[in-house]
């Protein structure tokens, strides 16, 4: 017998995963979170019928996410992030031994607990010593914060229902009274290909905050069309280039010929982020 | 009603795309061919299941399929396509002036047909005064040929059935001395995630028959997995960068920028390819 899980797309395009099993399901105060076992991806974090994350192909997304901005920030110590409660961004981060402390403002506790039992490749680093982790709203938590962290990353699910929030004007205002000097905030900004609306609105409300936007981009297989966008700003302008002798931690995606290779955008994408 | 073509990428993992109706279906000497109008892609070129091209995302596959070995080759002026029936390789071909002659070696002239009829966008240069139509197996059509093209593209479905032809030994032995001196070949070396042993081979082969193999990528949302890859091999070692002065012309998707990211490879699939 064949057991598959529908994920649509959009109205006219779906992702069928074949699946072992349903590992959990629960209706949180927030959303509908599952736990499958599929067979092309193995186990998957599944919010309101989209996939977030799976155990076979999450290692581009969290380091694509985490890596480029650790690569160009001169001494990350302090860092927050947004959403992000599967634990595969604090994993990532806490690879950094200069790192002091990591906050997860992550706003559904449910997310947490089950990520701990059965997601434990991703949540491995919520018990290490430098991470705090706060339940609550990201937006509310960010905004009595001043001059605090030295790269913010929003870790967020699609821009719909809890998430809104995290692409609003306002709260990009806050990132930046949040942010040091040197400070860098990095988001996840959907696809080129379904979102390029949002992904201009997002870089005009940076660009209205001061900041100078940079679009890079991932291949994500369990992703809608596969092609994903992050979103950079630095507080202050400076080099998107790495130190020459830096070098990341041990990483499977990422790496110094990437981190340049990411920014290069076909020129449909340029043209969605031209100023 | 609504009614959903179903391509199975893998046996656990199925893209499902909601149809306006099925344009032609033809069973020809070669394969089951089917042109179907999708409501997300736009019509869409079907061969034994397996999804070809789409007019919505067709752009990616062919700028990056030709444009990389165009900006690089000194004077590219007699090319051969084998495969590429649908007649958007050859529509990026001739955008070059300085072309003298493009051979297309199809295999199945019912994919042109349907194309011709059903795909103009794609089909659009078959008229051409410098397109000359070979109809017959690529893999023959070569083997007499001696120091003739200066760029030999591989437009070819998956490595199954009538193309498996088109990933052996003796296919790359006679591709190298068909080639003209500063020669390139250019080949869709199919998915990373999904056909790493393919690549690993087919990059084997072109070493020991005296090419560089390089490996470089383009995300194309219809393919499995979302992250394709093209193999290129110089016939003698060259600069992959183009000359200061080139200029692509119209394109979409691919630039200057993205020339030089597309070879920036992952760590992991860096690794597949390593020598």
């Amino acid at each position: 017998m064949e057991i598959w899980f529908s994920e649509k797309h959009t109205d006219n395009l779906a992702l069928h995963y074949r699946i072992k099993e349903t590992l959990f399901r629960k209706k949180t105060p927030y959303q509908e979170l599952a736990i499958l076992d599929t067979c092309e991806f193995g186990r998957t974090l599944v919010l309101d019928g989209v996939v977030q994350t799976t155990v076979r192909d999450e290692f581009i997304y969290h380091e694509m996410l985490v890596h480029p901005a650790m690569a160009l920030h001169p001494s990350p110590q302090r860092i927050l992030v947004v959403g992000g409660g599967d634990g595969g961004t604090i994993r990532e981060i806490v690879k950094y031994p200069g790192l002091e402390k990591v906050t997860l403002a992550e706003l559904d506790e449910e997310v947490i607990a089950a990520s701990r039992h059965f997601l434990p490749e991703l949540s491995c680093a919520f018990d290490h010593p430098k991470v705090e982790i706060s339940i609550g709203d990201g937006v509310e938590y960010i905004k009595d914060k001043e001059n605090t962290f030295d790269i913010i990353f929003i870790d967020s699910p699609d821009p719909i229902g809890p998430a809104s929030g995290l692409f609003s004007a306002a709260f990009y205002a806050d990132i930046r009274k949040a942010l040091k000097p040197e400070g860098i905030m990095v988001a996840q900004t959907e696809s080129p290909f379904l979102h390029a609306e949002l992904i201009r609105q997002v870089h005009a409300v940076l660009r209205k905050e001061s900041f100078s936007p940079r679009l890079y981009l991932a291949y994500i297989p369990t992703y809608q069309h596969g092609m994903w966008s992050f979103t950079m700003a630095l507080k202050e302008p400076g080099s998107l280039k790495p130190e020459p002798g830096w070098t990341p931690p041990g990483t499977r995606y990422y790496n110094k010929d990437i981190h340049r290779g990411a920014f290069s955008l076909p020129s449909f994408v340029a043209e969605i982020v031209a100023p």
